[in-house]
């Protein structure tokens, strides 16, 4: 960022004592010399001009400048013609010991899951969003806010999520959160409250995510098997969980959608136990080759907490999210909301809802939609070249694959030695709840990767991949 | 917000099952009106232009319009010419009952406290620094970041709190937050994880607040008296309390300085206890006829948590403060942060970071401080000329002032009165532990009023003041 200074310098603590029997002038050399010594004022850091510090202090202005001018002359200050007082470079004494960051070396192609095309991100028309929000808010606006969220993106999100989820969301039970780790965090603390002891989790699925956000809330946490048709429901009875977290749409990672009978099972599973669904809907805006799976909370708003994120659909560092709430847990999460934070930024909220009303949010995903599949398509070209035996599943939507390694490849060493050739590969064994790495299967994410970049890192590692070592 | 559709349509979630016996058009007919009469198209929404959703589909252009066609001819759809085609009004079912927002009535002046000028918000300035923001950024700043918040604010923040709050603060042990509610809700599970059972507050203080985060983090929270030189340090010792919430710079609600022995007999407390301290720096920005009053943090910092928040120096709606913390406690506090919501949002946190190393933030400051003065004048005058008698303490910094009504004066029904008169009163009871309104006094905040306002709601109640009820 240019450093840029207006006409306005910073402000600056220095307490001067007008009942002491000290000179003025020394309490304010003492005070700089303090200030600097103790790195306060850090080297190379501007002061005020003696203008604005005389005002500031309600000394004279004379008096400051001979102060500046003796610290100078100490070699604590240094000034040039035309430039701002600044404290010199060897005025302080040197920091304990110098903090080195090792920076992790550049890999040539990162197959890292969860991150979508972060180039993407539509710079100019968020930018063009926070403007005409900002045109539009009223002052009030910048006070605390509903701690449920702008009441303007609450209506859009409702319209947006009946159109394109097949969701059931009415604006008044919509909790605006930062990001889906809030929403369940929230979602599990409110459970807990409700008497909830256990919440099911799918498996594969994310279970350091889930086990670290239930113990926060004192719940226990219970793996479930998913299988080709998603979840078992028969298992999740067997829990004896009254909340589970499943990602419907397009499970986490083996990409299978849930059944439309699993569906069924699942909200009646709910009835019967009186039972929270928790909706992941993670990835729901991107598939390729099938019809668009709808919300789970379309079928049951009473049973289901969907929970959504722009962190897939525009990027992560946005830190927006949503929480469909059944209606007798609207007020509960609300309340956990205002005392985790008080509420999401408003202004970013209503960005988004202008970048959702004007159209520009669904241009965005038509356009990275195309560059995922473009990456999808050079990821399988690649495979089928460099390890075109390799099974590959869960392509449909999202923007990561699985790859089954053949029987007895070790998918640690696969992935060490990936690295070592600059690949980041991440295998399976971090997705199931018994940390196993057996099937050997690697979760490869495409959506940051570039299609050159593709193509090389698969041709780097075909061999790891065909030979399972 | 202009609703202003880009070129490109909005996305539309209807499904088309190819392997069904029904015709296609039957099927995607059926789809509309369903999704029409459950309202997941509302009233007046814009659909997908015929060619559009026929691509969307892999339908002919053909099959969709004559299906919009029949929908329209059955008066679920409108198309005017030169328009998109629309859901029409009336062809959903009316929904429940129609919610009715009743809005508070607008008040004269209300003198709530806690509430910066809105309306001085540097919009323009902040837009500048999102849009320098964007142009420096790398693109991996769009991803998760580090849960401390990103390492250009920490740094700025560091110097600004250097230079203007005498603070000792590392950026390596800086961890941005959403304001000082996060702050403190995280800060207090993290010494509840490390063993403190018990955290003090002051009296009168933030009653509420405080005891809605310690039960949050499984605390008991007990208050401590503060008298005109702060927070009494031999009663917190009494307590046996293994961490205390303290205003030093300007205490809220009192507005007394913490006087320079409690400051040092509560730092030797802390450290004969292994206490920790949890400042809360809310408004130290703002200070007019006395010398600044430093950091508690800048003299302990291995015993303070420090919490700062631009709530009052910018805006409640940016949800951004920060946490300086002791250098043991960075790691817990960083990982609480991680787990309630993975970080602050980035692009928020890098504008922030521009608008202080620019000058702008302190230019702001000065501004908003000659507004805050001029207010602070007004309601001075405005008492000396409708209730002469009535002692205001509390005017040396901040925004608000405390008002001592008469002896024998009902706190609750001058509120309720002067409410009458369209002005907004608030009772020193809501600080109080006890919640009790004796003593009857007032605090005042003029952040959020105007001159005139202050004016007119002063004299609308001068004569309340005077009789005390």
């Amino acid at each position: 960022m240019p450093l840029e200074w207006s006409s306005s310098p910073p402000e600056l603590l220095l307490a001067v004592d007008r009942t002491s029997s000290r000179p003025l002038r020394t309490q304010l050399e003492h005070g700089l010399r303090d200030a600097i010594r103790t790195r306060r004022l850090a080297v190379g850091e501007r002061l005020p001009s003696s203008r604005e510090l005389a005002r500031t202090l309600g000394l004279s202005r004379g008096l400051v400048q001979e102060c500046y001018a003796q610290l100078q002359a100490e070699g604590y200050l240094v000034t040039r013609p035309g430039s701002a007082t600044r404290v010199a470079a060897g005025a302080a004494p040197s920091p304990g010991a110098a903090r080195t960051h090792t920076a992790a070396p550049r890999l040539v192609a990162d197959f890292r899951w969860g991150v979508p095309d972060l180039g993407s991100f539509p710079v100019q028309d968020w930018l063009w969003a926070t403007r005409e929000a900002t045109r539009s808010m009223p002052t009030t606006d910048f006070d605390y806010g509903d701690p449920r969220g702008s009441a303007v993106l609450r209506e859009v999100l409702a319209g947006y999520l009946r159109r394109v989820r097949a969701a059931a969301p009415d604006p008044e039970h919509i909790v605006v959160c930062n990001g889906y780790a809030q929403g369940l965090g929230l979602t599990l603390r409110v459970l807990a409250h409700g008497g909830v002891r256990t919440v099911a989790f799918e498996d594969p699925g994310s279970p350091a995510t889930i086990r670290t956000a239930a113990t926060a809330a004192g719940l226990r946490a219970v793996p479930v098997p998913v299988d080709e048709h998603g979840i078992d429901v028969r298992a999740l009875a067997a829990t004896g969980a009254r909340a589970v977290v499943v990602t419907p749409a397009h499970q986490w990672p083996t990409g299978v959608a849930l059944a439309p009978e699993r569906r069924l099972a699942l909200i009646e599973w709910a009835g019967d136990r009186d039972a929270i669904l928790i909706e992941d809907d993670y990835d729901a805006e991107f598939r390729y080759d099938r019809e668009p799976v709808g919300s789970l909370q379309g079928l049951a708003p009473d049973r289901v907490i969907s929970l959504g994120t722009v962190s897939k659909s525009l990027a992560p560092a946005l830190r927006i999210g949503w929480m469909i709430c059944p209606p007798d847990l609207a007020e509960p999460l609300t309340g956990q909301k205002h005392r985790s934070d008080r509420g999401t930024p408003t202004l970013d909220q209503l960005a988004l809802a202008g970048l959702i009303e004007s159209g520009r949010f669904d241009r965005h995903l038509r356009r990275v939609r195309a560059t995922y599949a473009a990456r999808r398509a050079a990821l399988l070209a690649a495979l089928a070249e460099h390890a075109p035996a390799l099974p590959v599943t869960g392509l449909a939507a999202g923007f990561h694959a699985v790859a089954h390694l053949p029987a007895g490849a070790d998918e640690h060493h696969i992935v060490t030695a990936a690295r070592e050739r600059s690949i980041g590969l991440y295998g399976m064994s971090a997705c199931r709840a018994s940390g196993s790495a057996t099937p050997a299967q690697l979760v490869l994410g495409f959506g940051n990767v570039g299609e050159r970049d593709i193509r090389e890192g698969i041709a780097a590692i075909g061999d790891l991949l065909v030979n399972g070592s």
